[in-house]
């Protein structure tokens, strides 16, 4: 059965990205879902990248990865930064892992393990794949921060603090593309900053 | 030096309380600060109905414990009811606790000690004080839902479920004006459904 | 240059799906990214299980369509179905297509001509893949409204009338797996209305 | 009967200006309702000014003009100046005629051609009242743009170009009144960049 | 100058209807500015009905008392009716005059004292103008309440009663084109809760 | 019954501080319930400074007041600074003393008459306790005006001025404790405006 996933997808809609509210943005400023949309597809463009410097990526794990990471959100809510340190990050895996379990429990097998492997992939940063899609979680962050720095926002400096010391594992053309990446975020930010 | 603590209440002010978000209401339906708001006033009209009945309280205490329950909430968010089962309650209450030691570090002693204790009479339901906040923690929740339903909600019966049933471990005249405020509000409800 | 295209990203994040706010709902309700998120989930569920029925598909191809069936919209905006009848739908690909054009247009080839024919493909609904995300782009409006009805919404009868016998174009297992569950959602709504 | 149009009237209340929310304005920030009031305002005060220099102006067409200029939009949605670059103006306006036809077509002869002719006239800018109109509308803007400035928002620089260069085809005093208004807000908004 | 009036509407398009969120709607729910423009439509359809039916009425009059007669809150606040209670209506009467003369204090003679005079009429209900623009305030009330109980919202029975009793000071075609708008308003109300 | 009082408090928890709105911050900026939580958690702290120093404070009284001082504004809504220019302070207060005489008739003897010495107390700032719930209230202002210049906003100067000057008719170590906190906050924006 479908429907207990699609209503999981409805809450991720609606829940608010915490992190930017705590930070005296205004309620509704990012919704998870919002949020996982900006994450697959600047997966998808890293990816692409990669790839047309010549390295293989399985592409279809990217975007999978990228659609289910932060699903389980709509059962245990999205944790703030300052919440994980209280927590403890051990604590957050495995509380997300039993979410992610009930998300995909109506589903049949052999998808239901499918989605379960992935899901540990991710957390486990055990494939390249998993290593990229964190990148795209950064980007989007990254993008996120600008685009409400452009709005008006200060007092976001966190987040833009050693955003290009950050090492996500990866190595030869996946690390240029994100380093290039990000450096252009740096960048555009540092501009917004001199007007 | 006060400034951290104020800010932290500012955060509170905008923090969404995520079950509603999670149920389906839109971001900004209550905000944690606002819910702490109504705990108080909840529980003092709740503490000086019981001493009117010649039940002898701490009042001022209750004031203080309905002010400072939420106040970690400021550093970890809003964990909702689903999230706290994948936590467990050990955990949240351990995390809750260490953010709140965050929270009042930079008061002077004995006041952070006895703030300290304070939170965690609560967290224990220690004194009758804090039990009877506990109450007004969820006559305050049942009255936001009634409002909420009277705005058009629906889906939110899981609030009401077992909520006359509740034992919030007080006797005599403070478990009766509980009973009383909590069997108003759902009769208040059943008459709604009835319209 | 990915800047171009990630800054359309965080447009999605905050702009309207229309028909919503033209139904009474309060701007907010719904933004074009956290649809195309949902849209993109419930396209790798539905692709999911038709492969586990036997039938052939390309799940890579399906989720790249999802991703980036709205993304012209950072640019030209979201369309209500009222709109369209003023504008007709030919005027509308038309101008999406110029949209999606500039959106793409800082990427280098051969990706750039590649997207380009993934949105093509999706407009003229050239392949099983692009009919399947059109299905998804209905079975989230429908997981939606049902989730507004929850809510207290009404007057959204418009969105379910037809739902069941709408054609996609499908054939043999997509066809099932996409009307068993528009079934279950037409279902669940019916259960919402006795309640 | 005047229904149809009555909630036609409440669905431009909800309904976002697309402009802001595409620059980063959170959704809410400017109903297309709450304009046509600013509009509508502005069009009454550069006309009485125009007047009091001696020239003549029919007052209650311009009035009527306002109210009337953007209830299409109600049926249409607002489109954003980025969109119409990819329509094409001339495709906006027929497809506005029909929505406007609509809207009024359940009203009696012959106010229903009277309404129709203003809406003509103000796509056409044909009388000078439709012309002063359109200046109203951008005074509005501005003003607008200058509110949402002094709240933070940043990167409103391009509906500030050229503000003082557009003409909207007016002479004499109705050239200098409006002349005057788009020169007193960009010293404004100057003030509050040197601020 | 204008910059002082402009800066006014700009508030008035933010200030929240009061009314709406003490009974449970969010914040954003109308806007001053947006029920201003909706009683300016209301009044000029209603007006022109009038005249259809041959009676003599300034239209241009009622257009500007209905674009006026709301200025002042962008001073004063939106009181709500259960505040009017509290403070007596000739207490609000005088202040929103105080603040309407503060708002107008810049405009040169005789404009000045012309948009004085139309505020005191509207206060007086001097004219009949002045009583129609009352009646169309109350008919875009009204409309916004049905569309708000289209959108899930209970509890707005108040506004509903003694509507059809209402008298507006108003005589013959009058007379009869509120009153047949009122019941057309209260028929599809009666028709939605049936449904 | 506590029902009323109840309800008032829901009311509070989405009536928004109109003052924030009309200077061009977003409807749902800060509610009247977050804005009297922060105050009474600001008074709590401010009473608990000035004892340590010594001096004798009846800290329960100072959170009732705190926690009862905007309770008559769910029934007369929050006049804004502005308004009161035109309203005068004598009125505001004789309508909010009627309001709360109505929030609390509900309550039985003596505590009915209680709470309404405790109002008469705040409004004349008879007792120590009201003048430095009167502070509090103030130091809540200047906070959340700093969390809002944090995200942005800007024109918040006219809550700064004078600041720092302001009398609350308090002495010794409880002017202290008063003068200390305003300090650091005026100190905190200087901060934040070289940054």
């Amino acid at each position: 059965m479908l429907l207990p996933i699609l209503a999981d997808l409805q809450r991720l809609k609606r829940l608010d990205r915490t992190g930017w509210v705590l930070r005296g943005l205004a309620p509704g400023a990012e919704s998870v879902a919002a949020h996982s949309y900006g994450v697959a597809v600047a997966a998808m463009l890293l990816a692409d990248r990669v790839r047309a410097r010549g390295v293989e990526l399985n592409a279809e794990r990217v975007l999978r990865l990228a659609l289910l990471h932060d699903l389980a959100e709509a059962r245990t809510g999205d944790m703030p930064r300052t919440m994980a340190e209280y927590y403890g990050a051990e604590v957050r895996r495995r509380a997300e892992g039993l979410a992610f379990a009930d998300a995909v429990s109506g589903l049949d097998e052999p998808l239901r393990a499918e989605y379960e492997r992935l899901h540990e992939d991710y957390e486990e940063r055990a494939s390249v794949e998993a290593r990229l899609v964190k990148a795209a979680d950064i980007v989007d962050l990254l993008a996120q921060a600008l685009t409400f720095e452009r709005g008006g926002a200060r007092e976001l400096d966190e987040f833009w603090e050693g955003a290009q010391e950050r090492d996500f594992g990866l190595e030869g053309a996946a690390r240029e593309v994100v380093a290039e990446t990000v450096a252009a975020l740096v960048a555009a930010r540092a501009e917004l900053r001199r007007a």
